[in-house]
């Protein structure tokens, strides 16, 4: 920081905040580092993008878009909308995931500009400069790249791969303070594509309440699981643990694009009692939420929705979700981990028999010059070698990227025992 | 803050963050606490809200709504739009505004979440905790909120009633120091209804230019100005000062609740220089930007809507501005000021001829009890004894609010050099 020095200053020199430098999306910052030319005799395949829409084979209904249409023919939906939402929209979002164990009413609803704005607010009312949060590691973003731009510290627990993902809990209490002011949970997971077991989130839970740590619950793939798997939402599953629920129209309505998000304030013995949804209030005047358009819309959304549209999704993930762990479980090298939801398949590598390769950043970077198929690097999610597929492409797609990606590692795999070096010579 | 201590907490203590504390809405502050209870007898004018929709006189444009509904119908912007916005949407914004002395490609326009979000966005790249930004007293509130609440300081510099609410440079200049990191200019002016000459422009450019200082345009009411005015966007009229001008569809296109703003890069001289650029670039990946539904619809809201839909604004703005005007020049005790942009007028109550009220509050307070009249106290723009109107209700509620609020004046006028208290015996 400059001297302080009242007066004239002689030139300009305009530098971006602090803020903005620490706001980093290690995402961006991985891929665009990596040199990502495909094959030219090979059509390019990117199993990168966390969006359902991109390959056109996963439109939302039209009842979803007849919803908009409808909301934009009333002319009731132009003007500003309360900074927290209608009060009907928010009324169609209590409905829609009011449970028994977890009522919600309408004041218990906050409609925001996408997911993102809904972690950001409660990121924002929960905690201060120099407290930390618990995040999984592997895991979204997002929350570290806030976390980190307001001051806030970020400590990891692991999440365990051999047991389909569940948290290490013994290491997650390990990490837990007296400045730990919020612990987050996504389930089902970005970007493992695990869905935790009822019991599994109750020990989640306990932990939790043992230690008076309210909880994010980043919720935003709730209900997108694979058939035979439940998927209780946690507030459902606890009497005394203080939970703020983020989620939104993204991803199970097929439409990331429309900014639609919310969180759902389910609050125990009055532990966050009026403070905390009175800073959840203001924090939302700030810019606002979401569209009023969409939502308006949000009741058509969820009244007119049809239940095969939802199926039709849970379909496709299933049968990608088969085609990728059967057709990667047998290349040698790597280690699929199956996927109960969400729209992700993680496959680890086994680097030893890589000696090619670096780390799993230059793992994937070669697959796409080699065979076009693009993975992401779970370096971006704070882990280190593995690839995160996304399962939302079409089928034959999918069929034919696992084979690229089979020949790919046949071609560079070394048994173990043999040093990559002397095979050279 | 609690002492720091390893372990385990032992009750539940859930505090909101100091940040949402400090997101204070003085509007809301003022109004909340305020007893609005209209005269039963007399059905309520709220002349107090910036939404120009809420009459329903100022329906939007069939085009802007056709726009919206081609966008849906294109099934293209459903999935996640880049965080900056969509290429051809912020190159359709760019050549809206784009003018021979300020030229603007594709790669100057972020699109955000209301111009509410480019405003958060400009500040939280150019300022840093303990910096200072200038904002105009009276002026809108949003500068401040968003400052206090990141540890930015604000300075007020003083607009002068008698000048139509133009700067007094001397006082914003001599609140300028070496850690002023940002002039907050905003024309036309919410709440004053101002728009300035040319010149006056150019000399608020020449303090910025002499201190070093880049400005934050809030031009979010450009074009919406009285016929016979002009208005000149900031950066049309400079060479040398760097400037980020935040817009958006909320005001001239009649759609608040949709939630489409923008910033607008005027680099000069390689000021900003990439890392501006980069930082606002970084702070939009935070939560993204607005609806891509309606970022797919700008470029059709552009070229589609006709003159005579903005001509027919402007002409009701004049006609109640009018109205206001002569209706209340005449009325003993207030003082308004013309007004030539915007939406709004701005009336000074000379509170020695008002001894019943103790305030502007007190005042606009009581307009509501005996004429259920509600004009927005001044007091939440930083500035006392004036009340606003907003010029977009319908004109038989304008002329009946003003010859309200005349009987009202009338009514507690008291002709100075007379004590109130000798009046009452
Ligand atoms: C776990 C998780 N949370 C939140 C989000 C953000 O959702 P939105 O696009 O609604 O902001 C994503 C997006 O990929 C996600 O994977
Ligand atoms: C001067 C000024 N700037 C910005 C805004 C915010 O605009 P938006 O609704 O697009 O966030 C307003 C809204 O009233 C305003 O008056």
């Amino acid at each position: 920081p400059a001297k302080a020095m009242k007066g004239r200053r002689l030139r300009w020199t305009v530098k971006p905040s602090e803020m903005s430098i620490n706001t980093v999306n290690p995402i961006r910052s991985i891929v665009d580092e990596m040199k990502l030319t495909p094959h030219p005799d090979k059509p390019m395949i990117a199993l990168s993008i966390g969006d359902p829409t991109v390959f056109g084979n996963l439109p939302t209904d039209d009842a979803v878009l007849q919803a908009m249409k409808d909301a934009i023919d009333s002319h009731k939906y132009n003007g500003y909308a309360p900074s927290v939402g209608y009060a009907t929209s928010r009324q169609a979002v209590a409905n829609f995931y009011s449970c028994p164990k977890a009522p919600l009413e309408a004041e218990d609803v906050i409609l925001t500009s996408g997911c993102s704005h809904a972690i950001d607010l409660v990121i924002s009312v929960l905690c201060n400069a120099g407290d930390n949060i618990l995040v999984p590691r592997p895991g979204f973003s997002l929350y570290k790249t806030l976390a980190v731009s307001m001051g806030i510290k970020v400590k990891f627990y692991d999440l365990l791969p051999e047991k389909e993902w569940e948290v290490d809990l013994k290491h997650m209490e390990s990490l837990i303070d007296d400045r730990t002011s919020c612990l987050v949970v996504t389930n089902p997971s970005n970007p493992c594509g695990s869905v935790y077991s009822k019991e599994h989130l109750q020990k989640i839970l306990r932990v939790a309440s043992r230690h008076c740590v309210p909880i994010l619950a980043d919720e935003i793939y709730s209900d997108m699981v694979l058939p035979g798997c439940e998927c209780p939402s946690m507030a459902s599953l606890s009497s005394d643990v203080p939970i703020l629920s983020c989620g939104g129209l993204a991803k199970r309505w097929l439409v990331p694009g429309w900014r639609m998000g919310w969180v759902l304030i389910h609050d125990r013995n009055d532990v966050f009692g009026p403070a905390i949804r009175q800073g959840l209030v203001k924090l939302s005047q700030r810019i606002l939420g979401g569209c009023s358009i969409v939502q308006g819309a949000l009741e058509g959304i969820f009244n007119n929705t049809p239940q095969s549209f939802y199926d039709n999704t849970i379909s496709l993930l299933k049968t990608n979700a088969e085609i990728c762990y059967s057709g990667l479980s047998i290349v040698p090298g790597l280690r699929p981990v199956r996927t109960s939801g969400a729209m992700y398949l993680m496959v680890g590598i086994n680097m030893d028999h890589f000696p090619d390769f670096q780390n799993d950043v230059d793992f994937t970077e070669r697959m796409v010059t080699e065979q076009s198929v693009f993975c992401l690097p779970t370096s971006a999610f704070e882990y280190p070698n593995f690839f995160r597929i996304v399962l939302t492409v079409p089928e034959e797609m999918m069929v034919e990227a696992c084979s690229r990606i089979r020949e790919f590692c046949e071609g560079h795999y070394q048994p173990l025992g043999l040093d990559g070096n002397d095979l050279d010579q």
